[in-house]
């Protein structure tokens, strides 16, 4: 078991290993140095599989656990479900010393991560994320939404957890296709901050180097939010591909995987910034191939008008300009600014 | 015009003086170096009066203002308006640059507040709180909040403001009954931190020292949330007359000034200690008469089992303990912890 300390406003804790779950009670109970109410928000399917071990061993170490499960999907994280919650939390007499522990995908972490961060202006959080992609990046810098019917995580805080155990044992159970859209945001951050993890990547078989490459890609999303935990420069850059991707995912309302989006957006931004020169072509070309190893589509027929205006709604764009990134080389990212015009011509290039 | 820089997490300034409000462009121009879309989140009376000044002020300096405003009470603070506040934002093409800028009593700050902490994961927040309430109280510390329909204040979080204004040229146009109301928690800060300002309120006819008395309050608060941001420990002195009041204004549905209620739960809190010898009873009997002076409720015919019914939703109930706070002397405040069923005795007595 790995443990890294994310330094920040409220420092916490992030553990790495398999089967960590199964001591999650003590884990916790070490750190609270009380037992109190656990909130288990949980994906309805992952607690079928996954859900009698976490409660037994929180239950075993003295905690009262209360379940309150949701469908994993996108669509779940909405108003509704939000005041649901509320309600469920009130209803239980959850109180300030109690806690919230997400168990699921990224959508789930970032749905209970905003009840935990608003319920009496703040109680305890604790993350288990379940997929791939939320272990290596939703899951560390605090970020948590909801979505409004506008938009993909629109209402938001950024809210440091207590804790987040990131257990490689849940992989075992994740479909091909999810597995492999977590890895997409692998490429990404190696493809921004990593030459050697982009080696890795190429040269390995993930499923061999699995914890190395899941603890690699947490130090590097480490470095980035203690830099900058507010998004105000660095942190920026780990949004490489989210431009195009979010506005994808949002012409095909959500019925492709984040990180499959996000495959696509790296590869369309790479493509145009190759054709400008500020990228090398055989970088552009080597980030292609890494992508297609991983079976992550590399391309889209979706209407470039229809994205250009889910682009429109993003909540980078800054007065006049959009921000976004371009990876310049393997394992370098640079923001750049353009007026949106300017940014339409490039994406048509 | 006076100013206050509050430190914490994020340090902001608060400045306290007569027509602040006409100048408020400028002031918010010279702390962001550029202008930007300003959403005046407003009481709809609150605008009548000043809304053209406001407006003026940010136009000529070169800021695009848009109006929302709602009425002014506090069942405005709920999930219906914040989700309107949330797609007005949208609509408006509001992004992480721009501010919100609240113009109101403490219902409008806590709430235009929350939006401003939630919406885009945060956007900058400007208050203009125009009750002395407000002024002396809720706009200093960035608590933000909304209700659910089980109780006020249950969803928020804290959340400092680019800045704040308290322009004592908005007191004119307040009735005397709310006038007093903000003199309530006035008092209150003076029971538990001030015997200074005590003698003062004791002494003087307040509307001959208000700017005084204002900052003085100001001061106090600002020491009290400087040392304890998050409410763990000192702020909670805060709360005195709270518990009891917090009951009180859900025991009437909320058709008594906040401050009312707080200067019933001081005194009845109070009355009881001094019983115990915690206070003594000339403490009590001090306190009683100046609240009287400001003609402040000092009892109530509110059943007890009601209230008592409400205090145990407050979210300041730690596991089966109650922590409270009580005056020992004029000018200083002590927590003191029971269990539930002691504190049910307690204010029995």
């Amino acid at each position: 078991m790995r443990k890294f300390n994310i330094k920040g406003k409220e420092p916490y804790e992030v553990f790495v290993g398999e089967k960590i779950i199964f001591e999650i009670g003590e884990l916790i109970k070490q750190r609270l140095n009380f037992c109190c109410k656990v909130v288990l928000v949980c994906d309805e399917l992952v607690f079928k599989i996954y859900g009698d071990i976490v409660k037994k061993s929180l239950e075993e170490a003295g905690f009262l656990v209360l379940i309150f499960s949701l469908k994993g999907e996108e669509k779940s994280k909405n108003f509704e479900n939000l005041t649901r919650v509320y309600s469920f939390l009130f209803k239980n007499n959850v109180k300030r010393k109690d806690l919230i522990l997400a168990l699921g995908g990224g959508m789930v972490g970032d749905f209970a991560g905003f009840c935990a961060a608003t319920y009496l202006r703040g109680i305890k959080f604790v993350n288990i994320p379940t997929t791939l992609l939320a272990q290596v990046d939703s899951s560390i810098g605090g970020k948590t939404a909801v979505n409004l019917k506008f938009g993909k995580n629109l209402v938001g805080v950024i809210k440091s957890p207590f804790l987040v155990v990131c257990d490689v044992f849940f992989l075992k159970t994740l479909s091909f296709r999810m597995f492999n859209a977590g890895v997409s945001e692998i490429i990404k951050m190696a493809a921004i901050f990593s030459k050697e993890l982009f080696k890795i990547l190429v040269k390995e078989k993930i499923s061999n180097v699995l914890e190395d490459v899941i603890a690699k890609s947490i130090e590097i999303k480490k470095d980035v939010v203690e830099k900058d935990e507010f998004e105000k420069n660095v942190r920026m850059k780990l949004n490489f591909g989210h431009t195009v991707g979010h506005a994808l995912e949002k012409a095909l309302n959500f019925e492709i995987h984040h990180g499959e989006a996000v495959a696509v957006g790296m590869c369309f931004i790479t493509k145009q910034s190759s054709k400008l020169g500020i990228t090398n072509f055989k970088s552009y070309l080597k980030l292609k191939a890494l992508l297609e190893k991983y079976s992550l589509p590399v391309e889209t027929d979706v209407n470039f008008n229809l994205i250009f205006e889910n682009i429109m709604a993003d909540k980078k764009i800054f007065g006049d300009e959009i921000n976004f990134c371009v990876m310049k080389k393997i394992g370098e990212g640079e923001i750049m600014s353009l007026p949106i015009l300017k940014f339409k011509d490039f994406l048509k290039g």
